[in-house]
């Protein structure tokens, strides 16, 4: 199995896992860099995650051109996609979701917070985007490349941002730890709502969340999480 | 496939889609303009939505009566039907739920608005219609024509009303849109009610009601949505 | 078939329906007053609902004593049953539940009360039973006649009563309306929760109790919730 | 079947169980000591519980070190089950979860007590344990015997500790009552959320907390209660 095939199996078991764990709904994508050619990045065809197909993908330039697009239609938000591959060397899958527990933090001043250890790779602080600061009142769709540029800048070097009204983003050094990241903000999200009614919750500290972002970084947990994701998902033998 | 044909295959679809999603349980029920007949509607003998099957269609004229009843019984409440299809031209699909998230803005005073972008279709402002109010204390049912017209006239030139301690009505130019404006209307309830105990949310603006219910009228989101949900039905092959 | 027939096919189909629309866990029970012998009553072995069989069913005296126990262990709190069927003659099903959504109800001073149309039938005003008040600090199950003549005394000519960090009962006209009434008290709880979190809730008046718990048992509403909630719980050939 | 046999089955039953319950996702362990070895423990190879089989299990030392590893691979926290183990001759089973609903009361001053009989095994009190107060700012996983028998000491004569923006053990007598502690611990913590905001609860008294452990400890309620849990977690044939 080639760099690239692998990559393709895990987009298309990426977008089950995160369709199976409720942090898509019929909107929302991940993407993956391209193995080979770091200035293209893989994402499905416009398409429900749970619907995705390794057929489906396709193959985009840095500004979101498609490179062989044989009339299939793409996503018209993968600005966002390309803004933070472009921003982010480092990066190498991306994800845009409208998680329905993270959304309250990005309508109100609520700050969303990592609680739990297992959600230590969403970083200390999640900021939050909103297009109307720049981009005036009405369009709340990333189609452009300034407006991708303009969220990769608020994400910054994190792994995750919030958009107003719409979803969030998760930017990750793999596909594995993009689809932890995003299941596990969610997660965060639903505590934390539950624990601010019981009282001011304790947070993870900056140095709880560099040990434990590391130690969910570990085959130990991330192998173990995609295994269990992945047969949940249904897509064992995918 | 005719026009009839595909109303009455998207008919069946939508009663098993929204089954799926929660927005009905046993009650609730979707019906659609006749194409061919603008002074008739299509919807199913009483019957929960689940369980709804193409042979269980029924035509009636625009006051409700059963075109060809066959015995069959229909719904007590189609006078919420008569009244929206009667003062409505454009409106070409009308659901009745009583979905569980929206219930509680129907009778307390917080408002029911949109908060995020999927949600746009509800539009700006979801007035409550209470029966109380011009038919006395006693009947919370919809079972006469003046009844129902009362209700239109309170859905105005809306897409959505409330029914206090009862349910919702919702009036589309389509089923697909009848069918992504009610179980997005429950999502935005659900998320409203989560981010009002963290502060004030920040609702869309007019402007970005208007754009982003372009954004999902758009068959790039509408039959994105379509077909997942469809899937997640099992009605792929219905 | 007869009644005698119809009470044991509707008894199985009862528990897995309330197991499907989790009014009960583990634990909980239906009964049915026998149709030739108003002085039995009719209950599974002790099982959790979910798993009932009709040749799990035993015959009780009124008093809880089994009539053919055949070895088979009957529940500890058939006393429940035995108290409402000695005192309510119009009654012929009862069901204990430990719904999670009404227990907190049950330990606050935030009155249960109908808040939704379809929750008619638990009438306008819930009491809660208290085990401690009358028998002492220790023993939290319904185990003796006497609690169970308490507890009935509580129902009075009510139909739903709760039981202080316990759970809830049912007494009703039969078996399906002791189901629809059940479930719909556990969605009221819920939409109650949701309510009080957002404002001081309209509740029903007692004219619409009245007229919509007639409403909630013409066979119109009750025979279209039967048979969905029963082909929801795998039950349609049952 | 032999002791050995019986404890294997339990315990990948137990795993089951508690994966469809939603008391474990994919972390936390459940192990058992071992039946004809008392100063050692059987616990599943690093998976996450769903997808436990027998031939993952793997029999520990009371200080951790497996005994026969066949190159498997341990989960890193078996010193809480170690601690314990040691700790007190008693237990029979620990488990260690990271179950959403008790999380909260895990980072706020809320105490997590019983309220609803059938969670009386929790006992009266569950203190929560903070790795921070003595092994310092950073790690927050228990991955030394020092953490495990700290954490162990927090735990005392009790059966039920949580840990700090991380999950909760589980210390009991068997195998099946440590699933039931864990479930219903999980139960209550959800209605206890639900009830604070209704008002101040009424909780469990320690004569209740007692005469219920009882109760929920025959196997009139254990039992039924297991093959319940057991059959919707699809092990009734394992």
């Amino acid at each position: 199995m080639t760099d690239l095939d692998r990559v393709i199996s895990e987009l298309v078991i990426a977008n089950r896992i995160l369709a199976r764990e409720g942090v898509v709904d019929a909107f929302g994508h991940v993407s993956a860099r391209h193995p080979e050619r770091p200035d293209r990045y893989i994402m499905s065809r416009s398409r429900a995650p749970e619907l995705v197909t390794a057929d489906g993908l396709m193959v985009f330039e840095l500004d979101g051109t498609p490179v062989d697009p044989r009339g299939r239609q793409p996503y018209a938000e993968r600005p966002i996609h390309s803004g933070l591959y472009e921003a982010r060397p480092d990066v190498r899958s991306v994800i845009h979701n409208h998680s329905y527990d993270v959304i309250p933090f990005s309508v109100t001043r609520a700050q969303l917070r990592p609680m739990i250890h297992v959600a230590a790779p969403m970083g200390g602080s999640v900021p939050v985007w909103d297009i109307r600061d720049k981009f005036g009142d009405g369009e709340m769709l990333v189609v452009t490349l300034d407006q991708g540029r303009d969220l990769a800048r608020t994400v910054g070097e994190g792994a995750v941002a919030l958009m107003r009204g719409h979803g969030c983003v998760v930017a990750s050094q793999s596909i594995k730890l993009a689809v932890m990241t995003a299941v596990y903000t969610q997660v965060n999200a639903r505590l934390q709502m539950d624990a601010l009614r019981l009282g001011e919750p304790k947070y993870l500290s900056s140095s709880e969340i560099e040990t434990m972002t590391k130690r969910q970084q570990t085959p130990l947990a991330s192998e173990r999480a995609w295994e269990y994701w992945r047969q949940r998902a249904g897509a064992s033998d995918l």
